[in-house]
């Protein structure tokens, strides 16, 4: 086989998608009939729209410094191809004599990978089609974590370390929207700082468990008694008993192509949480008290100061993907496996496209720990990931 | 003189006020007369509720790791003392034979300081007074900077670099909404990051500057033009012609004690800001930009990834109060000076209470550039202050 490969990058950034970039193109090396590595520009659409970068020419302390880098090198793109765009995406990869494909992404992009793969295959069109993990959701199956997510845990819970102090020395509620529309695992992260038993987050409200409104307000109320203030992590994912999104009802804002109101970006859910807790615990002819809400919004998934660990496994599950197809696979993707808690060891493995396309995982039950809380299990999963953390010291 | 000596902590918390506390208790260790160093807890209403604790018997490697740590150890407070207020202060030190007073906080702070100082000294209570100086948002007279101040602006130049790639990635409008009620400093720090003449933030609005709506559109508009994205930097104290806060005028929010629209712990002014950019950025007929907003939110003052610069000046001024103290000063507030910025010195230096006190220092106005800019120098003068920054690469 003859010709070029092409590497894509989809849907939102991480900190560390650039180390996967990179991966593939180091991967790539010496690959047999290989002759150029291209990027695509903003993902599949820049396929469609001859929107190409060669990749192979650039030296190697440049890769370096980009797969130090957050966010997408080559562009990304919100665009989820259908059946029709996926063929014009094959047409791209025909016209420019793609033999290798590479696509980076959550569980979408993997299906897009999927859908490109199969039309490649049905139009017997030889090329190696490979989906190479990222989201900071780490909603993807098989995977023992996803590149990209252990540095967004790292943020969240360094913001939620010194939230908290924050919260303790001007007590009040306060809330902190988190991202993960479906899962709960990102929002989970915000208790990994938690040192002293009354340390916040007091009260972490996840998509895998019913967000109800009453039994809330009643345990925001509780902590208040208990520790004179109470921060709260809230996953803007959140949902009633029939599965409506407590943002959707809360807030009228942009519906995106999909129908969702739209969450990240905007700081409106945890505005109205705010203000529902003020109405709820102000006492008949008393004083509201004091609630406030940020959303932590963008530095979430871009914030520069990665995960060493996430830095390394996102970079070898590139190049991974990249080995495979120079073996001879002709598809798959690649999933992160833990092999050993202490000292900590992960492996890369290929998985059927299949497994991850269009699914999404969500954090087992022995994860949490009744409604607003984790489990230990889940802290003593998380810790490895995450690089060192800062320490806290008090005035006893 | 015989007695005890009282430290407290007050205002908005930053990641190096407890540098600040730990400078003071280490710099009035061998002070002839000192029996033991307190703690006011919540500041001053500490001291007015017998909430005090022993900070002189704490071990050396606590301190430290004290020091190291965010937010305010002591708690902090909100409370604006009048002049009854300060009274029953000054009761509570001469309830508790305090000699020594130190006050570490803003410009409202220092005025609380003052008041207590005076009142001292008409009622012959010998009392040392010292006000050490914090605030993120750098608007202390006297101060080239203050502590707290630089570690904030590490937060947000850090934050805006990964924005800015992030919204590269997925172009659109970005508006990112900055502390900082009446000073401009902070906002500016968000253009430290820049490298290539592309890179955001493009629009950087501060109070220094009256804010325009319609200019602010048609900048915004023609930097879409030229870059098909643009991030913004905005500040929550910009006011149009008038005087009237823009962010007053566009939400009905919450007032604090001082009447002022609640900014801070609340995503509305970017919210809406954003919605006006889309009302009036859309074609007729046609589709509405994509403009998103973030409020970089309490991480601004607390997140755990101080400037190594900052948390030493802080420890200083704490140190060089105390050690006015035990030289006989009887007030004074402590200020930093620059002695050279290459290779960057500082040194502190006495100032009088009255020179700092319910003053606010705003951005001079070589420090901007234009209506939406910072200057070269304001750079510079910023550039030694934040620690190391993160080098980004890209795909050419």
């Amino acid at each position: 086989m003859q010709g070029n490969a092409v590497i894509g990058q989809s849907g939102g950034p991480t900190a560390v998608i650039n180390q996967s970039l990179v991966g593939v193109i180091e991967g790539l090396r010496g690959t047999s009939g290989l002759e150029q590595v291209l990027g695509m520009r903003h993902g599949v659409r820049g396929l469609t729209t001859d929107q190409l970068t060669r990749l192979d020419t650039i030296a190697q302390p440049q890769l370096d410094l980009i797969a130090a880098t957050p966010s997408a090198a080559l562009g990304s793109t919100r665009d989820k191809p259908d059946a029709a765009y996926c063929e014009r995406i094959l047409a791209g990869c025909k016209k420019h004599n793609v033999r290798w494909f590479f696509y980076i992404g959550g569980n979408d992009s993997s299906d897009t990978c999927r859908i490109v793969n199969d039309l490649a295959r049905s139009s017997n069109y030889d090329m190696h089609c490979f989906h190479v993990p990222k989201t900071i959701d780490n909603d993807l199956m098989k995977n023992d974590h996803t590149p990209g997510y252990a540095s967004a845990a790292r943020y969240v819970a360094k913001a939620f370390m010194g939230d908290n102090l924050d919260n303790a020395s001007i007590p009040g509620i306060k809330i902190n929207v988190v991202m993960g529309r479906h899962a709960g695992f990102l929002t989970a992260a915000a208790a990994l700082g938690r040192a002293h038993a009354d340390d916040g987050p007091h009260i972490v409200c996840l998509p895998e468990r019913t967000f109800d409104m009453d039994a809330f307000t009643a345990r925001v109320e509780q902590c208040v008694k208990q520790f004179g203030r109470c921060q709260i992590a809230l996953s803007e994912g959140v949902q009633d008993k029939d599965g409506n999104a407590i943002g959707a009802t809360l807030i009228k804002g942009e519906t995106d192509a999909h129908g969702n109101v739209q969450l990240s970006g905007s700081g409106a859910l945890g505005d109205q949480m705010a203000e529902v807790l003020k109405k709820r615990l102000t006492p008949a002819g008393g004083k509201a008290p004091r609630v406030r809400a940020d959303t932590l919004g963008y530095p979430q998934r871009c914030y520069p100061d990665a995960s060493p660990i996430d830095q390394s496994e996102a970079r070898a599950a590139g190049r991974f993907a990249a080995e495979l197809a120079k073996k001879g696979e002709r598809d798959g993707s690649i999933a992160i496996v833990r092999k050993s808690d202490a000292p900590y060891a992960s492996d890369t493995v290929r998985v059927e496209l299949t497994d991850v396309a269009a699914k999404t995982r969500h954090m087992p039950d022995d994860f949490l720990d009744g409604d607003f809380n984790v489990s230990k299990k889940f802290i003593n999963w998380l810790t490895p990931l995450v690089g060192n953390m800062p320490k806290m010291g008090r005035v006893s």
